[in-house]
């Protein structure tokens, strides 16, 4: 048997996400249709992590299992060729058995952006969270460097009470490019929503309507009612898996 | 009378170009139809130039005439609040009555963007080329230098015999940005397809179909034949006008 571990691109907007549903068209279902199709027998495929309805990936991580081995050239063009082209394998290539793509990942990295001017574009708009607004940045980044670090992000997810809640974010930065202010977020795992969560009070935070400050104080206070809202999803990028 | 400068951004994908054609939505007849219905009269709306379908505009630009003042910052919110999130007027602005969008425009910049990459991207589909061949890009640099100058453009148009096809090309440029090469041209005016029939005979030439000496034998030729096909729409941005 052969584990393949693919590098998987994908505009979100027309999915209901990645983890697959019932009723609902998703990224993984998708692959898992084409997969099967091209080997001829049903074959699951395995996740780095899920993504959200909206949410795009530039390098989403998945693995199946191969029971008779296939050139891998001739696989990763039959399975761009029968998925949809906003879907697409970057990469593909054989990885030692005890490879996973969620249980072996050691890190992500995140994006988000925000079109910041005053007038919206005629672009982007599946693509990036337009904000009219100026956008005190320093403080934002004041407001990121508090979140390096172990802590409980209970408050800032939409975890249940019980979870274990708590992670490491070794990496938060806040950059310009072009007319986007994009936040990048590494860390070696991610709770439901935390990044979403994480940008949204982040921003409130460029508007003067959080202190930065007080980032600190919402981590221990548990209290979700503190931070912000959920960013909307179209603005996140699941930029890169860590082995 | 106040005569009105605007300068508009729009995705082209959903629209069968600039001019109005009746049947067909536009994008001057989203504008017309918006402004008549804010004005509460018949409004024209007069473009710098057509844009072929599905072509894209960072900054196009038009002009109307408004018999009663009216504050121009109410006008510029009611026309985005208007037309659809894929078209957006960028700036608003009085000019002298003498100002006409077309006649009196110095120049304008149309940029090609060709996605050069060995597999195709989940995103960009109707917003850049994808290539997924080697390019010479010296070769395209040199074909594209050979454009500079006042030349008769026939042979890279699609302009019927009689007319006047000698124009000028100010700079013409290719850079790379991310995954992207980027084809620059700036010239006092374009014929209709020219940009795209440039940037497909210069792509022959990237891929060495096409020796890059032969560009200045074709514009003499007249012949419209010998140099490439026109580059697909999607990838051609009209960035600004001059005046």
């Amino acid at each position: 048997m052969h584990t393949i571990k693919l590098t998987i691109e994908y505009d979100g907007t027309n999915y209901h996400g990645w983890q697959i549903q019932p009723g609902f068209t998703t990224i993984q279902g998708i692959f898992q249709e084409s997969l099967s199709k091209i080997l001829g027998k049903a074959t699951k495929i395995y996740g780095a992590g899920r993504t959200d309805a909206g949410v795009h990936a530039r390098g989403q991580v998945a693995h199946f299992y191969l029971q008779k081995y296939f050139p891998l050239e001739i696989l990763h063009r039959a399975i761009n060729a029968t998925i949809p082209n906003d879907l697409v394998v970057r990469k593909i290539e054989e990885v030692p058995s005890s490879f996973h793509a969620q249980y072996s990942a050691k890190g992500k990295e995140y994006r988000y952006y925000i079109l910041n001017q005053s007038v919206r574009s005629a672009f982007y708009k599946k693509h990036a969270l337009f904000i009219p607004f100026v956008l005190d940045c320093d403080q934002m980044k004041e407001a990121l460097s508090h979140l390096v670090g172990t802590h409980d992000f209970f408050a800032l997810s939409v975890a249940p009470e019980k979870m274990n809640t708590i992670r490491t974010i070794t990496r938060a930065d806040l950059f310009k490019e072009d007319n986007f202010r994009v936040i990048s977020l590494e860390g070696t795992g991610f709770l439901h929503k935390m990044v979403r969560r994480i940008v949204g009070t982040v921003i409130d935070v460029g508007r003067h309507k959080i202190p930065c400050t007080m980032i600190p104080e919402i981590l221990q206070s548990r209290n979700k009612g503190l931070g912000g809202l959920s960013a909307a999803p179209y603005g996140l990028y699941l930029i890169s898996v860590k082995y």
